[in-house]
């Protein structure tokens, strides 16, 4: 995540703790980036973990339940995408569908890999994806 | 859907009855876009007997299944866009971002309502990407 | 499948391309055999990329998605045998509650083996399925 | 299935009388008809309380939180029916199929009605498939 | 479990065999114990099968499903400790919150293992809560 | 929160970036209390959009879509407790027992009333929650 991308969601935690974003199609009204990001840094500590042990049930182990948590991150993912975005906001991320897009298919990629340089790559792109929730929330 | 969407489907299923397609991240390689079809026949089957009824009880029971069916709508759908359809694939459907987009909105306005109007508006659209689908298919 | 179980699918298909039949106790009154018959070509397709291959860690991971896939078709052909089989069907499919038995046991045997004739076993028996629903659909 | 697969899965169940129970396709060996019956007890708990209740928003709640339960009434059963009983249970429980069929709609019913008349329906059922494992378990 | 226990619980079963308990927060009124402890019987039974394997795919299926027996364990215990248990129980179970905490981070023991002693430890901590059950139940 | 919560929350934030925290039982070692408190703040939203319409599906839908956003603040509670909390921990939070009860106790409360006031109540719960992970992580 870019400097400039921290102090902006930091800017905003800062100056409006109390509001609140929607992510249940009532809609509440409630949406928050982190919730992807959280699974996502769990997928890469799950390559870590692969990556240190010797064991072999251990490593079973953090492949299924990576497995888990990355198809957690898509969902968070496409829920953002589908409902928090609107027609209005493309014109501040043209990039939005593509982002994405590529986002989601990344999460898609590190159920097939244990390097965590992809589960990095996972999680910088949930951090442009928060960057274009916090560039369009108003 | 247009009578050459469902020709080019028919032809399809006539011509390769034993060819499958993936949605599962193995990828297995089996993807098929009835699976959010007959959820969206659901959802729009809810609608209309939502109309057809006075019982309350049983118009309740129709809104919160039609929730559930209009989740695994997005959830299908979301699927295909992002695991099945590959970047070459743009050049064949350049609406490919937007109409899912759409798709999945509409299933999100869909849980909103009890018009079957945007039942029917959601099955369309359903078609529409079974025509996408075909048309990438090699 | 035999060819004339596919005709009659295929006909069926053909005259009534817009009906529906239903899978949610509202009910919706929308069933179609193609769900749990997607999830079993993801079990066969499964087995066939396990033996394909000779990275350990993919071959875990088709073992447990084909774990989930089974789950998928056992709850699909569950589905239709309560809520969609009247017992005004059994004079037409006499064999019903065999029928199910066996597919579902065969969707249970086929989580516990990677030979893809029980995957193709299981497609079978979802073919035959599939028939008797064509056979007594109204 | 073949005749030859018959015999070889016949001959591997008389070689390995190790019989399970398990309800979880490992299969673990536990099962236990415990399962279905405490969840078709909150189904009739749910009538009682929407028939005691003048409160609409309560009312709604109990109609879908039965919903839920009836719906792992049903799982619960087809679990055991197609997981823990054999085909030489039949001898001891004629009417096996028939039992489960109609306790498997019986739980559909009761989704539909807040009647607890068919919330009991649906217990004495769950306890008949008890004394059906009861009797069968070796 | 203690015979005394044992005894409670025996003679709660023979006094009361038609009361219900509750664990769906409508609240319908019905909670048992037994539903963890059946879970808790499958876990140590996949470490028993695990231990008694020699067939790499068998012992990986029967870690990932205990890993989610263990989740439907946690699951369970967390139910009765927030749903059924109430302020006044505290007098009659002075170690209530120690003893579900040590219930439930002895089934996340459960998964890191496959050592059947740890699934026993567990089955004991589950009869204990069905003791502390017994114990509170008017 | 108190005014020292959010400090001492803020300050971790901006200190420590990229430490991450866990909650998947392999353990992955991510845990982060944002997870309950999105779907509080979901909750509490439910109800004032429940008080705030006219329109009796709107007010049947937020309601069960309270529910399950409740479930969620349980679970991500639930889990917290038993996974990230160790008993070292308890020197720093002796409440910790009991903050944990009542937060998920609330959670149960909040489904059934449509009072915005218990919905804040839950919320306040949750940002004790997560000062006292503050107060604990290393």
């Amino acid at each position: 995540m870019s400097l400039l991308s921290r102090l902006l969601i930091l800017a905003d935690r800062v100056a409006a703790p109390g509001t609140v974003h929607a992510h249940c199609d009532l809609p509440c009204g409630v949406y928050d980036p982190a919730q992807a990001r959280i699974e996502a840094q769990s997928v890469k500590a799950c390559m870590e973990k692969f990556q240190g042990s010797d064991d072999e049930v251990f490593k079973q182990r953090s492949v299924f339940i990576k497995e888990e948590r990355a198809d957690l991150v898509k969902h968070h993912l496409w829920v953002l995408w589908t409902d928090y975005f609107k027609p209005e906001h493309l014109a501040k991320v043209p990039e939005l569908h593509d982002l994405f897009w590529r986002a989601t298919k990344k999460a898609g990629e590190a159920k097939k890999t244990n390097d965590p340089a992809v589960g990095q790559q996972l999680l910088d792109l949930c951090d442009r994806v928060a960057a274009a929730f916090a560039a369009t929330k108003s």
